[in-house]
């Protein structure tokens, strides 16, 4: 039985998450039950959808409960295994939290699911081939309905949905315009994601100062935004929204930490006959299949293949999380626990 | 040749508009060329939307020139004709401005077409069986795609609009829930309009204050929102809207004038996953025959049958057309030009 460091979300937070929010336990990993595997997690994704989780409140997650385990996707191997389906050896996914060992039931309960690492590397599951590339899918394909020509916007660009957004994008013949916080990022989308260009917010002080830069990068107007910001970014790309423009409302991280922001202009959506719809990842299960394909080939062949941002040991997680809520990752966020 | 009074838009209103905008002019009626047909224009339909077209500004509309008739769906007969399609006396409608006689290419370049008032008076064209309803139909059956139990709210409840969507709501076995200005309009949507609760938002000085009363009358949530207002009725509306919920953005009376009042809070369309998506009646086209097929079922049955407020004569459109954006007007504003 290997000892098993665990962070538990400890009180909620009021205002800006911050690191007292977590505790550190150790515990003993049970004994197995039959059909049940023992999996070591080599990776932890960290994600923005987990601040909602942390608050007590109506959000698109339910809230995470306190004193338990905080939820999040990982990649690991079984090590452990009473299911005549799973062998010890085999790299996994599934949503594990945020721990070392995690027990999981051999059926989908926890969406456990083998893994192929032959030519894709593990923790891929968690960001391109995984949820966040999902994710881009679905926006982009259900909720967007892209079309070839179109110009696509997408915030927080260099991440790990932006990321995905822009190979997609791509390979359907849009222009792809990203909104990315610094230079550094900005240059990583453009010259090694296939952004056609890459705003960075950060000089700008307010929406239509923003909305400038961004109007002289989509000379022919926004056909779609997909959103993962809200906040000021929003304020700026709404204006610039061609007629019958489509909004995937994905994330909405500069609202997650309390005060919402309003949204300027709402009349923008009767005059440009904007649609918005809200969306998570777990509401089309159906199209997961297609999407998954279409991301193993483009990270097989290259051209998704988006940079990581790995912090060591799980003890790291609470602050690389709020690393991540303030935009100082690179890439899709991961804990490396092995 | 008759003496033709119209009304022109003189100057663009800055903030509220006012009767000073307007001018009253006479005009003689043209000869009418091969083809052509004079309408003599018994009522003209007054609508929100024309106030978007008096600012030079991106609407749904395109701007209403200065020193031309005010654009206006109207309703008369044909006086004179050089076409063989129209006799003199046949009853028509079609866009024929703020004016007394309308000269119209019998081809369909203004709508115009004949209508049958034997069953159905000949106002209720630019009403119930007219544009109003076919935007409360394109709203509810193309955008909300409203389903059987399920709770539709809408605002402006006792407009024309809101009156046929209370109607076709109703026949789609719906809960249909208003909100409208003052106990009068309130009682009216229940008593004459069919809505099951109606609520008046005038006693109520904040958004959360309208909520909790709104609340009281959506026991299952808010599965549908039909818009014709904004701002603070909008806020109300939505931390009600159930997951999954559509917003029919039809009309934002409250933001037509002067700033744009904000959304306050547009995280919610990511945690209840909510769809919002503006539209106008030129949108669907294609649908209008099915939904005029509804409507006239409904208003010869008696179920669609609203009220009308009626001004009399051309020269009181502009402060009628000013009283109905306040919300004076009670039922279906029209000008009575005979």
């Amino acid at each position: 039985m290997p000892a098993n460091r665990q962070i538990l979300l400890d009180n909620r937070p009021s205002g800006p998450a911050s690191e007292s929010n977590f505790k550190l336990v150790m515990v003993e990993t049970p004994v197995l039950g039959e059909g049940q595997v023992l999996v070591r997690n080599h990776y932890l994704s960290l994600d923005p959808y987990m601040r909602g989780r942390m608050n007590d409140a109506k959000s698109y997650a339910l809230p995470q409960a306190l004193g338990q385990v905080m939820v999040g996707a990982t990649a690991g191997e079984v090590v452990e295994s009473r299911s005549a389906y799973y062998q010890v050896g085999d790299t996994v996914v599934g949503r594990g939290g945020w721990q070392e060992y995690c027990v999981m039931d051999s059926n989908a309960q926890h969406g456990l699911r083998k893994v192929d690492t032959s030519a894709i590397g593990l923790s891929q599951y968690l960001g391109a081939v995984g949820m966040p590339g999902i994710t881009a899918w679905l926006g982009l394909v259900k909720i967007c309905e892209i079309r070839t020509g179109e110009t696509v916007v997408v915030s927080a660009a260099s991440g790990a949905v932006g990321s995905a957004v822009a190979a997609l994008a791509r390979a359907r013949g849009c222009r792809v315009v990203g909104i990315a916080g610094g230079p550094d990022k900005c240059r990583y989308a453009m010259q090694e994601l296939g952004f056609d260009a890459c705003i960075d917010y950060k000089p700008h002080q307010d929406a239509a100062s923003l909305s400038r830069a961004l109007a002289q990068a989509c000379s022919q107007g926004i056909d779609s935004y997909f959103e993962n910001v809200g906040g000021m970014v929003q304020n700026a790309v709404l204006p610039l929204m061609n007629m019958h423009g489509r909004i995937a409302v994905c994330g909405l991280v500069a609202g997650y930490d309390g005060t919402p922001i309003p949204m300027a202009n709402p009349q923008l959506i009767l005059t440009s006959r904007l649609k918005l719809q809200g969306f998570t990842v777990s509401e089309y299960t159906e199209l997961w299949p297609g999407a998954l394909k279409e991301l193993s080939t483009l990270a097989i062949s290259g051209k998704l293949r988006p940079r990581e941002s790995i912090a060591q040991g799980i003890a790291t997680a609470p602050r690389a999380f709020l690393g991540l809520l303030k935009g100082h990752n690179f890439g899709k966020q991961l804990v490396k626990l092995v």
